[in-house]
């Protein structure tokens, strides 16, 4: 299925990702051609895509934010938990996975890929149903980049069954008291980090299949972090510890 | 000057904290009176405020995602960063203080004052002008954290003097390649944090009042963070440091 992908960033990145299909650009009339622009009609080009010069309202349409341009593109191209296996592989690196059960939250779900793909985890599971997808407002939250990391679209509990099989320590991210304070020498090695829902943390089956259960420090009168940012503190905190800066 | 705050968390910590006034509540008719919203009516009842059933019209245009519910108060009640500095002599705490260069996005400034309540920060330093302020989207993006910490908005360099003769340490986060990665053994004792704008990071001046600049180690292609979510994680790393977690 074609989407629109909007704004200058993520229509950048898309295009230069090249991990899936373009189709065409669409550029604000007036819009001045330089910057990340100019680099769009750049690849543009060289993919050989037609550029059509539309009105603002057109590409209001298409999208928030659009900043002047559009690109259609084929919708995102889903990656396979053996290919992310394989990544880690390739890289010689311990495997270093994201679990997101059931982030809703277009915005949560872009910032939670944008801080994994910048620590280079080798990449993200999501579930098929009643989650958020990698929509083309998600690729927009991530501001691109959805196509620099793989994202695999499967059930949670076989995803966990698989990485358990590759050795990996399931650390999954609760919110509530009573949830033992995260230890980072836990977070070495292969691992995985499950990031739970925004309201409801965790689902049952979800919960029972982590190896440990562990919570972000809290003090003062605040009950709960985003969970976005909760999920990206945690993912940073594992990433540091394999750098061994912490 | 008085403004509408929306949404039931957001309602219940303004009223609840009082650490502004509030002058009356409008509720959707037909609103189930449960959970957070009973909360709300028995404290509107306790502080004797005017309850109004309204059209959910009428509370659209009041604020976004209002979920049922409006409460009318003062305006953000801001603090001195005087009352900071004694708010940490009385918790006898070294003092951990957020600065904000320029942030510009209500829901990025609500997330950093969220991470900043929910470690204990004793305050948070805006400036006065050319940056978002405490707008009721912001209490909103907070979930209603505002309430629970010392926001105080001056003019930033003369903060960063005043912090200085405190004995803070002040560290600047930046995104950029060159800048060393941030070290947790600075970030114990007295500290503070400056987090810059989202597209420009820090002003020049800002960063020349830094004792250090810091960036989050990257891997990979993405170039940065969100300011937001940047600033979170290191808000997060000194607090572990201060925990001796890490």
């Amino acid at each position: 299925m074609k989407e629109w992908i909007t704004g200058r960033n993520p229509v950048y990145e898309v295009l230069s990702a090249h991990h899936r299909d373009s189709f065409r650009v669409m550029v604000a009339e007036g819009a001045k051609v330089e910057g990340k622009l100019s680099q769009i009609l750049e690849l543009a080009k060289k993919y050989r895509l037609p550029v059509a010069k539309v009105s603002r309202k057109q590409l209001d349409q298409m999208g928030e934010n659009h900043q002047g341009v559009a690109l259609e593109a084929a919708g995102y191209n889903y990656s396979d938990i053996h290919e992310i296996i394989k990544a880690a592989q390739k890289r010689e690196e311990p495997l270093f996975v994201l679990l997101l059960d059931m982030i809703q939250n277009p915005q949560n779900l872009g910032t939670l890929v944008r801080t994994a793909a910048a620590v280079g985890m080798h990449g993200i599971i999501i579930p098929q149903a009643k989650a958020a997808g990698v929509t083309p407002a998600v690729v927009h939250a991530s501001v691109g980049s959805t196509e620099h990391i793989r994202i695999a679209q499967m059930n949670l509990s076989q995803a966990i069954d698989i990485l358990h099989e590759e050795g990996l320590w399931i650390i999954g991210l609760e919110g509530g008291d009573g949830t033992q304070p995260v230890q980072p020498k836990h977070l070495g090695g292969p691992l995985g980090i499950v990031v739970g829902n925004e309201g409801e943390g965790l689902r049952q089956l979800t919960r029972k299949a982590c190896d440990e259960l562990a919570a972000l420090p809290m003090s003062g009168q605040v009950e709960s972090l985003n969970a976005a940012t909760a999920g990206s503190v945690m993912i940073y905190l594992a990433y540091m510890k394999r750098l061994e800066m912490i």
